[in-house]
């Protein structure tokens, strides 16, 4: 073979790769957008078939002939295509022990599950989400087999999210962040809360979306290239660095919810736009790990959006907004209301403090399911039962629990843990920034650009052109959990006079 | 080969196409509604990829092979097996022609052309659009060689959208059209004007949305299967027979135009909706032919939309509707205003009786531009020259002149005559409804459920099952241009007291 020949087939394969992402992405992002509601069968048709394609593109034993050749040639290679070689050998290895057929009924199988948990989340009816997640479990089984066989499958299916991230080191950042926190969450809950009734008088939606267009703006988010939708979760997606959509969700007797929602998913959409052009439509071209992208998301929703200087800076074009909702309410009184912290029901609408012990929880269930040591039929009891454990509270009803996120139903076992990775990032990413410039004093005046220039600089541009480990390194230095605990507990302490 | 593994493939290979073309009209569908504006690029490189790799599948020697041998076989097949073969068959004729490159080149191109055409319309810049225009007709003057290299090229294109109909059947369609309508254009120019003031009050957007709802549930439009989306040109998209989207455009200051549009585009996806079960996800899933299309479309927006019975069923909902804009108008007056018959300059809104002379502009232009003896640089002109002279109307710019309709940006040429084929055809089928049964009772009341099963038992359940002849044979009888224009010209005559 010859080099610049082996070197088009590399191109073309990941130019067509790129192109069924990109069909998936539309036919599943019309589905949580505009599709009619009993419209899910047709298309799982058609999601099974591109999967299958896509799997038999790539799986293709004259792929890994083109990968080792090319490895062999690596000198002769730029450092981007030898990291594509490096990223699509191991995707490779692992794709090509999926059995087509199993790859495309799991295809098909997460597009039906997302609308039957829509439906059982609507209806509150567990039982009727059970099969279908007796079948995802069973498949992440099988698959954690197929990425790494001399693994636990719960260690497989993290190093897929985050490469190595196992439940050893998990369990051991888990147990750092529940020693340090729950005693704050127990010394606040003998303090009163700040009065938060204001967050949720009536804000029409239609006010909200206008709220949402001034925080993209204020984010820096370039329409042109990044549209806002509305799902009932919400999230980002990202076609290519010049076509990102993020999707929010309005509760009109909860301002903050979509707020921070938006201001979350423009961490991803940054991210995204962020990437450098060179590597599109490679295997290279996105965000490089779950748990760097929860950094970005939970960065610019916390660290920044709930901090002190940002609210001051956007309090009074919001209630501009909200002129009726906000009278009387000064800056002060928002940033107390937003970062009041109090045990929850909702993930996604949890404070910064007990966010994690949300995801302790998730981890916790997914460890034991995808282990096999707890049965699909006992998920809301074991939910229920870990809720009153971690956070002290009674879950009402499944909707309220172990129903709430859609991350299962996408087949996503394994992801919850980056949330908590990624928010510790941020925590080292932003002491980081603090040593190098003034952060505060342009956020407090509502310019994010030299924020945003830093993470585009350290984090962003690279997508996968460097691995987690080094971008985290870079960004973070060494990684240290403590970074994080720290920031919680000042901030924490000093919110409510610990 | 084994019959049985034969039809296999033959199920497979269709269902792959109907997947390759869900991908693309997913991307398609998200381009004209939701897509940030600067994101073509990137969906152009995904577009053509999937066309190329339909199109290799398609091509592949091996399919000719397989058809030629079920063919061969056709005695053992279904009638159902047998026209899927020969409809395959007959595209693969084709398709096996046109070099993959150009295939991919052209599928890129029109997803380009399609913001390029946006852009031109928006600024009134046919410049802009001219290169791609000229790019566009290039590739149809030399597909239509791929298609039928016997054939006059633009005979060739005419043939795709409605097999049989050719030049020489379309000169005299038009010419008989023209005798008998042109007078009555002429005579309606010497009489006084109904007013249509009041559709030209303010009708906010949000309130024609719900209009719009309605009018789906008159037509019995399922929600669960059809949504309604908003796009510059409104349009019918089909993935299956469950799952049908059309589209509208609001124009605050013209009630008339989203509503005529909603009840266009629903008579496209009645037919769509109704086609059977047992050929979805073959080639025979779709409606047969544009002009059939049409028929249905056209049928429902001004033989039953444009009707006084219609009018009359709704017109009291209407005003609950729009109580401020609509206060005082009578259903006889709204019925008169919305068959205002005056030559306009936008085909989308023009009425019932001058719409084909705006087809017969179109028509005129294309079989003079895919034949060769027309520039694409001279289009605003000549597009000028015959609205004078078919129209008696001066075109003040192009935005409202040769840039109105995407069908060029889209590739679509010998598209249009469909439109007044379709009209001709809904004409005789209202014809042979009145022999069998009470319409316009029912309509009268607003139920139009008996019109639905007459065309879903006699032209809707078959989609491409029978080939578009036999279902205007079906439906229509033979075919006769002057029930149609018997049709026009009476309506008109009474309206107008000629």
């Amino acid at each position: 073979m010859e080099l610049n020949q082996a070197l088009e087939e590399l191109e073309t394969l990941q130019k067509k790769m790129y192109a069924y992402q990109c069909a998936s992405s539309s036919l599943y992002l019309d589905s949580v957008t505009v599709a009619p509601r009993d419209t899910a069968q047709g298309r799982g048709v058609a999601l099974g078939i591109l999967a299958g394609e896509s799997h038999k593109l790539f799986a293709d034993p004259a792929v890994g002939e083109l990968l080792d050749f090319l490895e062999r040639r690596g000198e002769a290679l730029t450092f981007s295509q030898r990291r594509q070689v490096e990223e699509l050998k191991r995707s490779w290895r692992q794709m090509s022990r999926i059995p087509a057929e199993e790859y495309m009924a799991y295809a098909q199988l997460t597009n039906e599950a997302s609308d039957v948990w829509h439906k059982a989340k609507e209806n509150n009816d567990f039982a009727s989400f059970q099969p279908v997640l007796e079948q995802l479990v069973a498949f992440n089984r099988k698959f954690a087999g197929y990425y790494d066989d001399t693994k636990a499958p719960y260690d497989a299916l993290l190093n897929e999210y985050e490469r190595g991230v196992d439940m050893a080191y998990l369990d051991k950042f888990f147990t750092a962040i529940r020693e340090k926190l729950v005693p704050v969450i127990h010394a606040i809950g003998e303090k009163a809360q700040p009065d938060d009734s204001f967050l949720h008088r009536e804000y029409p939606v239609e006010d909200q979306r206008k709220f949402s267009d001034y925080l993209m703006e204020v984010m820096g988010l370039d329409r042109a290239h990044c549209t806002i939708g509305e799902t009932e979760h919400p999230f980002t997606l990202n076609f290519n660095n010049k076509d990102v959509r993020i999707t929010t969700n309005y509760d009109p007797h909860d301002v903050a919810s979509s707020m921070y929602s938006v201001i979350h998913e423009g961490g991803h959409a940054k991210y995204e736009l962020g990437i450098r052009d060179d590597i599109q439509y490679t295997c290279l071209a996105g965000g490089v790990s779950m748990g760097v992208h929860e950094s970005q998301s939970r960065f610019y929703e916390n660290l920044i959006g709930r901090s002190r200087p940002f609210i001051e800076a956007i309090f009074p074009k919001m209630r501009a907004f909200f002129p009726a909702q906000l009278a009387g309410v000064t800056a002060e009184q928002f940033y107390r209301a937003v970062n009041r912290a109090q045990p929850t029901l909702i993930r996604i609408e949890a404070d910064e403090l007990t966010y994690c012990l949300h995801i302790m929880v998730r981890y916790e269930m997914e460890k034991q399911l995808i282990g096999g040591t707890l049965e699909v039929k006992d998920v809301p009891k074991v939910w229920n039962r870990l809720y009153k454990e971690y956070l002290g509270i009674d879950v009402p009803d499944d909707k309220r629990g172990c129903l709430q996120d859609s991350h299962w139903s996408g087949g996503s076992f394994g992801y919850f843990p980056s949330y908590a990775l990624g928010s510790a990032y941020g925590a080292q990413m932003l002491k980081n920034m603090e040593r190098e410039f003034d952060v505060w004093g342009p956020v407090s005046r509502g310019d994010l650009s030299q924020v945003s220039a830093w993470l585009g600089d350290k984090v962003h541009q690279y997508g996968g052109l460097l691995t987690p480990a080094e971008v985290v390194k870079n960004a973070c230095g060494d990684f240290d959990p403590t970074v994080y605990t720290d920031y919680l507990v000042e901030k924490y302490s000093r919110l409510y006079g610990l």
